[in-house]
């Protein structure tokens, strides 16, 4: 795509695939507000009072429609709106269109290359002379790293007058963040020093950005206040389970059409997303084997009835191999020299490093063939047979299918929400400092109250009397923080 | 579409939607071939022979990749082959595209009219001066249906010079049915009686046509001989059952992304395909209620914690409906408006008469939304109210998503070619009267063990000693023929 | 115990271990009669006319309380009952007191020796002087094998004056039936031709007895007419499958307290019987492997997600292994001596020779080490590790614990009172001919229908003109008789 | 029985029901130590360096066979025990007998009064001239409770004379413990001051147990250290989940043989302990509704596809009902009135305040037939329909079946030894206060290690890069605290 910026006739930035899509991204937005009552819940109950009225939120989060009725609930909240995909398969374009014509500016599209990638993140970062953002919304932390590299390449350029040497680094990726720096940085050098500053906080989805949070914290170089969502349990237990156990299989199906029953499935990685991905996969009727480091997720799978081996153990005999990680290294090429023909290789887990893309790509005399988009079949040149590698080694329930079902994001995205609002009512309190926070338990167990009724559920209530017996108020919350659910 | 036939360079006729997509459907078929193992074992077992040779096969059959791999294993085998699809929506148009430019003469498309399916039906039966088809694959029995119809016809003409009257039935389909073969009738007033002379077998695919056949049988009316090929074993235990079980959630993820978990679905009909879905369907999370006529069907159901109620007791709190009885009339409009908003309304049995389409469609003041192609929301005027209605009420497994996956059709496939083979072979020792045949049971144990491999499994073999006590051969067939499995 | 037969105040004949124990068995009977409503609708229904008046029964059955229950239906329709158990460990002591008190002359306790198993099946065919029985319940085949082996010697004896010869058969209980004949042959040497020429007929639970018979019928031996009940739908696909996915757990639990999540378990067979143990040991947490030697219930193995493997492939790795194949010389000595230590044996086929007991008990050196009751520990001398066998190889859920819940009891136990008031009420028609009849399937249907109230279900009524479209009565039978469930 | 201390030939001081039963109490240990290799492991690691030498350990934790292997792990690292069982129905008696014999004191038997049951726990506290425990294992937290009421009561006599009035609760069991202490008092007036201040700390097994020391801990009156073993997720997220899993069909089945599948069962609380019991008998075929009080725990059954209701909803519709929530007057008198016919009503949580049993056995003309120990039937004189307790509405699975099996008792268990051990070395160092501790994370890792093996698992490895990665030790511990599993 060029790489120049469009404008509504109201004068909305974006840039986007196919504005033509937009009224078909209307329609499956109506659908999908029957299936996030949370968000809706919200809109009916802070809409009126326009809370952010004033405030500015960029976003960096799978384009899709369940985030479309994200950003249309910050909009009715009174924000504006930034947004960019946090991975180049995952957005939707009609999701993007829509947005786009009627509610704020996006910058996304199916496809991107990373060099796209970084300039639509830098792109929804550009408030303009106004300045902005006031909040993020990030998942996987990407444009909180942005900042927080521009910041040190600031400061870097201010003691030192020099610039970032993108050779510096190895990874093809982070060479493009560096150049993206560099290239603004004489022109603006005070471009993200000034965003920190004005910045109330972020608000991170996921589990690998949290990790990066967290070491910021202890590293002491955390820039602005930052809540982590993921570990709200409507979140973590929820999104990462119940969302992966659906769109796993949809991933695979979509992708390939195989039959599930029958196979041998290996899922690396027992966590959340691993025990979705797993469980999906043995309802469907395939033999699940599980690797794992942890010794407690080890016993968890075992107590399921998995298999848990290492993956030199079943890399002749397996023909499903998921990555849900959130490690790098996991499924290396001189593994999948060893598979069947046509053993299927995916990631659910975050970044595409994984599965050894690189070493496939490199590794000598290997043919690509490309299925259809995010299905490519590789070819070894020593055995002729060939595996089959799903969205680039990318999130392959966003770039195959259509992530998350609405119902299960609600949930994560109430959370989002609340989180929002909450930074932005503190903003001058000094409640919130560099630190990383989670929400507290009774906002957790509110995001689950509002997706009851929808599913016909009633609640019981405790008497007082039973309340006092467990030492719990009646209304909650119920358990202690470090309950495990 | 102009319904003119188009030819290939090398002069086969053929009519589909897009050529260019012949070299996606071809990646396709690779990959599908080594899902379907029993298919390509017949290649190995029967190719150098060419049984088939001389013999020329129309096939009614969705026109999907699996279907692809099938034809090429008929013309691998020596037959000549024409060929349509059995529903207007089951097409996958790069397989009709790679079959029509590689193996014979396709007639069929996603999307087609009631009267462009029966213009490709007649297109399929018409093998030009040299006469045929010898052989014919039929699912659903429509193709049986139009030669018993026609040969009435003709019949009837011969002897009172009448024409079929279009107007004399009320339904629709039908209507066409006879305006066929009233236009062709003058001209050509033995068409019918000709190739139902020359024919020497049908084998039928599913439950619906098996049910025709068996009632012609029944009546006497029965023109050629027939093998139901759905009432193998290795047919509709898992094509219906495991088939259903892996393509009802494909398609309901394709048409809606709706989250399955928490919602209430409601499966009418707890016979092999009723039992693939409530089981898909209680695997992903949600509550799942049985409607049924037959008490042992029911006490099943209610065996694996299923609740068993009728549609009236469900109307108001069930989220998905799917209909899979093989009946008619099971969904009327009057359900349909006492459904809850964005209730989703499918078919997964035959005929699109399982929901009351027509009802839908002159309910006044109704409104239909087209989301995307195959999924529509219509709304009542009095409630506001929208249910989604999947596929038209057609298949919605052929119709959102792509049918059942490659290794459970290789089973069913296999029985096909079984079952052909053996018409053929057979056809002038008179083995075959004109009644209806079921395969015998070693040629079904042996379909099934063609696909054990693929899956690893290692078979245990009975000593002599063993197989005297339990009174069977060593080698089978090891049940007996009313073994319910 | 001393054999002898006690009496009744009421002068009814029995033997029972504890007549103590009765008030609890009636206790128990109560409880069970609110499980069974379809033996308490056949005592609503029939009870008033008295269908069994004069009719003398014998039964072969598992003396429990469930049987209880069928034993006071059919003296509640008039029949006079002598009964005995059909397994040397299946009998439960309060249920045989409170019939033998209150209800039949019973000849059964837990834990009878061979020896005693046959004096007491002798007893329960013993009517005196007024001769019987008219009717036979059988399960397994043992009381007709053994009228069978009778008339044969008596016909012998009245040809040649020999008896029979013991040690020709190198099976040691049938040396005991063998010795049983011979000794009451020369003083009533028409005793068992007078018992055929009254008998009515006999109906078969169980699918080893129901092979037996056709194996007669096919040799042309059979004697008098047979109902095979097992092969009734609400017998074999209920009591096979959820009766054993109920009764397996139980059994492993009471015996031995194992954890079963997590260990491996092997289940020998995949019939009905086989897939209620598989479904159940996966549903507790095992990893569970299938042996089978047909293809086709290998591949429905394979289609839920379980290996298929050969015995010897898993005889180190896995910690239980279940036989359920009716076959014999499934788990032999040699397999036995190379299980981990501790590995469970057990059968819930139907014959103790699907474990090679002898094998074990004669091995060189072998240590047997009784835990409690039904559970040993097999010590080799070798390695000094240990098996635990349960039940000595007989049936494990009755052995280790109380057999198949009442309410799946009672869908076969209704087949099994409908087959004797038919076989009685056709006694003189000439209906039934020396040849083995299953039921119809509107009486398998009424069987179904019975146990439907009970768990809150309800039915759907078909219209007149959805009946006419798929050619069925209204009110059924709605399926071909070969339909598969 | 009478309330005398017993003593072995050595001396060592008992209260058993039947010491003969000691044999069959080994053979069941000698089986159960192969089911748990982390005790067995603890013995091969610590017994060598003796480490419990010279330590006196009081428990208060059902006397099963799985806690005879426990305790004779403590004596096997040098400990000194005195036992005592923590419920009146939990203990076996051959485990007792057996641990009598040969191991430690143990005053317990399967059904004792709670007259009886506070005797044997003053007995296990009770070590004589020397003094003691210096450490308790606890569950529940009855001796940990004493102990704290005892030294109540002691302050308040010292300071004005007064001694405790048993009369001053209404609550009987309390009056029981009152009456203890006050019997005491003027004769020992610092037994449990001494007591306190030897005391080094207690263990403590149970959720229930934990809640009350995180409150004394809250109000500042805990007198000594405790572990919370609880909260190990070695203990709570197996324990509570899988043993219960095992457990509650394993009671039910014992109990009244009730056929799972087609029922509707309720399961009160979808904690670990629910969670587990639900998967339970949904898996095996029930109907399973939920009842909560906390949105995030009924959203997450919502995901499994359990409706969640209230129990008034389903009071005259289900047939079996389950507690496991841990509070109390969960099922009162007045909804057991309105329940079916023999529905069967029974606790899995901890204390028996969770059924109204007072409120049962006080109804007016109230009819209790006991069918056989722990199950009983209730007859209601307006309806003359009654329904079944089981256990008297004590833990069932304890109660009517042998509690959890011996594999997941080895976790529990192994974290057990763990902090025992912990705080004896601790025990002058002052690491641990009057706190509640939980294990740190890599112990737990540790304890879920030493049970990979038994299931024949292989832990995959990372590499320093992957460690870095992700910021962990290549050994572990592998998450954050807060983590969920």
């Amino acid at each position: 795509m060029a790489l120049s910026v469009d404008k509504t006739s109201g004068g909305r930035e974006y840039k986007v695939k196919d504005m033509s899509q937009a009224d078909f991204g209307r329609l499956e937005i109506d659908l999908a507000e029957v299936e996030m009552p949370g968000l809706m819940a919200c809109r009916t109950e802070f809409g009126p009072s326009q809370p952010f009225k004033g405030a500015k939120i960029t976003g960096s989060l799978h384009m899709t429609i369940q985030t479309a009725v994200l950003i249309e609930t910050l909009t009715a909240l009174g924000a504006e709106v930034r947004w960019c995909s946090c991975n180049i398969f995952s957005t939707q374009d009609h999701a993007a269109a829509v947005i786009a014509r009627d509610s704020a500016s996006v910058f996304a599209w199916k496809g991107e290359t990373l060099q796209e990638y970084w300039w639509c993140t830098e792109k929804s970062l550009d408030w303009g002379a106004g300045g902005g953002p006031d909040l993020i919304v990030d998942d996987g932390g990407d444009v909180t790293m942005l900042i927080h590299e521009g910041v040190k390449a600031e400061e870097a350029y201010e003691k030192t007058g020099k610039v970032p040497d993108p050779t510096s680094s190895d990874n093809a990726e982070f060479q493009i963040v560096l150049t993206i720096i560099k290239d603004g940085l004489t022109a603006n050098p005070k471009k993200y020093t000034k965003m920190k500053e004005r910045l109330v906080g972020v608000s991170e989805e996921t589990t690998t950005g949290v990790k990066r949070l967290y070491q910021m914290q202890a590293n002491g170089t955390l820039l602005f206040p930052a809540i982590n969502v993921n570990d709200s349990v409507t979140k973590s237990k929820f999104d990462n389970l119940y969302g992966c156990r659906h769109s796993l299989p949809d991933g695979l199906m979509r992708a390939t059409d195989v039959m599930i029953a029958g196979k041998v499935a290996v899922v690396c990685g027992y966590g959340d997303v691993g025990k979705g991905c797993a469980s999906a996969l043995k309802q469907a009727g395939a033999r699940v084997i599980v690797t794992e480091i942890d010794p407690i997720c080890a016993l968890q799978a075992l107590m399921e009835g998995l298999q848990v081996l290492t993956l030199e153990d079943v890399l002749s005999t397996a023909d499903i191999f998921v990555t849900t990680t959130g490690n790098k290294d996991i499924i290396m090429v001189d593994h999948m020299k060893k598979m069947k023909n046509n053993a299927i290789v995916c990631n659910i887990g975050h970044f595409d490093n994984e599965i050894d893309m690189l070493g496939l790509e490199n590794y000598p005399g290997v043919k690509r063939i490309t299925i259809k988009p995010q299905t490519d079949r590789w070819v070894f040149p020593d055995t002729k047979t060939g595996i089959i590698v799903l969205a680039e080694g990318r999130l392959m329930n966003l770039g195959c299918a259509t992530g998350h079902p609405s119902f299960v994001m609600s949930c994560s995205f109430t959370n989002q929400v609340i989180a929002q609002l909450e930074l932005w009512k503190e903003k001058s309190t000094g409640k919130y400092e560099k630190k990383v926070y989670v929400l507290p338990k009774h906002l957790d167990e509110k995001v689950a109250s509002l997706h009851l009724g929808k599913l016909g559920a009633k609640l019981t209530k405790l008497t007082k009397d039973q309340a006092d017996y467990i030492s719990v108020p009646i209304e909650g919350p119920y358990k202690p923080p470090n309950y495990r659910y």
